[in-house]
């Protein structure tokens, strides 16, 4: 059971499809041993890029169920924000039953008042009950809900099963010095904090004080090394590793076509057969392909460099 | 099936709850029949007054299959708006399976341009089939999507199976003028156009061209006979009808606790057996109810003196 | 100068254009003499009614100063939001000088927390002078801006220059009851509380505790009725004095379009010499002009029928 | 005049404060001489990290005629978006009478069809005059409209005054591809297109057809290397040295606190006396502040290593 001591990477796992657009399950297992090898701490499901909002229900809980028991054993944090309390109770009961460690939420973008945000999380509380550990989703580029640090230190307090912070407010040093600090000043109860945004600030977000990383960049591995780096105090290694890896991590991170250069890069790297999306889909250009190419030799040569081989 | 010669009266129906939130099943065949008495052509069900958000969807197929047995032919649209093509096509195929005479989508939030609106309508033809009728739901409000008239003829000459226009932008009076022009100046296919919006400009969405109304105010028999008088072209009676509600029309129309109101008047008439809404529900404050009681006195003074009788 | 104690209606004045969009310098006075005539208690320019946007800075100030001297002693408040503080505390600072009454201001979009919404005030009293009576403008439909009661009421506390809340939040009602009960209690100070939103809700705006309106409709001399009638306690007479102009009300809070309305009856009404808007300009259709003539005209037959002419 | 043929290195200028506030005269002609050492083409201000919304009417004229002044030739865009088409107007003619080369005009927030689009920058063109050279900004981020490639091209084919693209779309390579090639096709005429969002994408802008940047990153003179290496085909050059700004970059192009970020090293650096900005302004907190400067000393590192120094 996910609790507030998580820490390391927690890889947002793509979800695998077939070329005719149905789930794909060989590459599922696939993408779960792979991921495993990399040497993340945990897995999450049904995130955004997770495509969550492509699969019907029955499809969302079978992935579920299949993810937890090839990941025997390694936690399972699945995607349960939902339009609706029905559905997000639905999904989050059949995870937890399945063996799911925890599930995350955002809240809609109707939520706007730190009263309605705060009101938001007890009532998704309610629906998925208070058994369930849970993490706080805090991405306003795409939720469009802005989460003042007391706001998360009220929810918190409200909601022992509150136990983690997907922390992926832009730009969001600040906040997590914030977060960090009123746990550190004995005003807010410890938990997790784990940073997304595609790992574009990892390198001083671990500096900021947070656990580690909850995104999905197609190189696990590095984003393994780097939280391991951090805590070791390498910090100039942290940094190289890091700097090595950013012309890449910002070509990934783009809305939309970003989707895309994970995909190619995952089935490029072994990890699942298809890139395919389902629709709405994003597409590499044959030009864009030729720039993750260019990225990737560049990062070869580093690599190689790094090891002392050119 | 729904085809583009409907007109008349297409009730959005609220969903029927229990005080503890489950769905009440005796509620549902009761608002059906209430539904019918009222002399509607048709039902809109699982619109955004229709709570359709807060259904999962094992609930939405079963409350889709209960609403179209009880409608015994009278056609049911049933809404499949989702944030996904996956989960809209297995509610529309279900429906139409159960017997539904069509469906009705609005776009996301996230498309914009005049060509991402044309393409999403293509993509969710593509995932419904193009043998299931099926409304445009053009409410910016609430979806976030403009669509120029030019985009809606562009949707329209796509598809075959694009019969209906829910037309609920507002204001919105000249853009009935502009797509009614287009269709008798042969540059458009007819497709029948009803109004949302509540009804509150009804009286002269009639004489822009509209078929009718699809919207859900709790008087649907006066809905009914506004339509039928603009029809038989009683202008002044039909002005003089929508005139006596339109105060509480208005105040139904409210965001949010406009739900309330509609429920708690359904309740009145005995369509439902309670007024209740799931979270995140709107409730009407004691001062509200006056209000609303007040309303309703005054309707009814009105009503007697129309019949002659005060 | 503007208090805590106003009431009554401080109508929102348009802006008067010539035909080749320069200022209509004429208009201007023939229109504040119009106001006059209909026995409003104050005035309110530079409001988005009032096309403040579509006047440059020297345009602004101009013609604020013209309207306070032909108002002469008619409290005037002068829109000051803006995008900066410089422009806010020029055109403030300038009108004050000019012999405003004070200054209404609405916070710009991008601020969305409690403390920010509440940071933002602070700034823009800081920038204006602490001196400056002002009116929190609450219009999220507009501003995007949600403001929670105790949000306004940290504002009020800690600025004694605010004096006044333009209520338009909408739906509204339990928001002036909220409001009015932290007065009643004793937790906030006395403002003034008037109401906007074309006074769509201004018969039970004023039975929930408001002090008056703030909006625009062409016939002011109604909403003074109205508030006049409301605050002797004549409710059913207030009600069927709104009842009466309810669908013409409607008509005119289109968004957009219903500025051209307001400025055809006003120019019917003699007020102003021109109905030209300057760009981006709103326009009425031949259908729409004929359907505000028929909302007129059943308006003249209600009127002559209260007094028993018909 | 700016005119199709402008390529380079137009920077973004901020806007120089003195600690109290005002507009620092000597830090302005200060700035520009840096920026002209840097080797830039040309300058852009009154953009919006040049704070223009914080400057008055008088100021952000008062500014340009300095600045353009001093730049001596040198050509300057000046940043004319505003809510109003008056202020618009008055404040591009008062530019082009100083000597401005041209203007920079991105549409508001309420603009969403095509149409609308077109329509917008019709009436801009009308408002400031067709003699006025300008660039389309486009900023979805920033200002919420999303143009097509085929809506820039309406525009661009309608007014000939139209000269450039300020592209800053993100992601947004394949629009440069899209309109370079409807230029390359024939059916567009040739505008310049120079590129924004801080940089973060310039590596491969250039080479998918931008003549250049537009942006404001405090090393102005790395963006000048870059444009020219990717001219001079010396791509591995030109990314070697982009990946060594990039985690700089990357920093200095967050949301708010970027704008602190640059003004600090534009001090440090010598090019302004004070890094205050007016309110609303964006702090660098002491923990920000270390990170900046541990990023200046990677930097410096690599720079000595890429001498041979190290």
């Amino acid at each position: 059971m996910l609790d507030a001591t998580a820490a390391g990477v927690y890889v947002i796992a793509v979800t695998p499809f077939r070329d005719d657009g149905r789930l794909d399950a060989a590459s599922t297992d696939r993408m779960v041993d792979f991921y495993r090898r990399c040497g993340v701490t945990g897995m999450t499901i049904l995130g955004i890029m997770g495509e969550a909002l492509k699969l019907d229900a029955a499809e969302a809980i079978g992935f579920t169920r299949q993810v937890v028991k090839r990941a025997d054993g390694l936690p399972v944090v699945v995607g349960v924000s939902s339009p609706g309390f029905a559905s997000m109770r639905t999904l989050a009961r059949s995870a937890m039953e399945a063996g799911a460690a925890g599930v995350m939420i955002a809240p809609p973008a109707a939520v706007r008042t730190d009263d309605q945000i705060v009101g938001y999380f007890a009532q998704a509380v309610e629906a998925i009950g208070s058994d369930v550990p849970f993490a706080i989703q805090d991405y306003p580029q795409a939720s469009g809900v802005v989460m003042a640090p007391s706001v998360i230190r009220r929810i918190v307090e409200a909601h022992a099963s509150c136990v983690m912070l997907k922390h992926e407010e832009w730009p969001g040093l600040e906040k997590i010095t914030a977060v960090r600090g009123f746990i550190e000043a004995g005003s807010m109860r410890r938990v997790s904090i784990l940073t997304g945004n595609g790992g574009t600030f990892l390198d001083f977000e671990m500096e900021r004080g947070a656990d580690g990383a909850m995104t999905g960049y197609a190189f696990p591995d590095m984003l393994v090394d780097l939280v391991r780096l951090q805590r070791e105090g390498a910090r100039e290694a942290a940094h190289d590793l890091f700097d090595a890896h950013l012309p890449l991590l910002r070509y990934e991170q783009q809305v939309g076509v970003g989707l895309a250069v994970r995909k190619h890069i995952l089935k490029q790297r072994g990890a699942i057969g298809s890139d395919a999306q389902r629709n709405p889909a994003s597409k590499l250009s044959p030009v864009a392909r030729a720039e993750v190419a260019y990225l990737l030799a560049r990062l070869a040569k580093h690599d190689m460099r790094a090891q002392g081989l050119a």
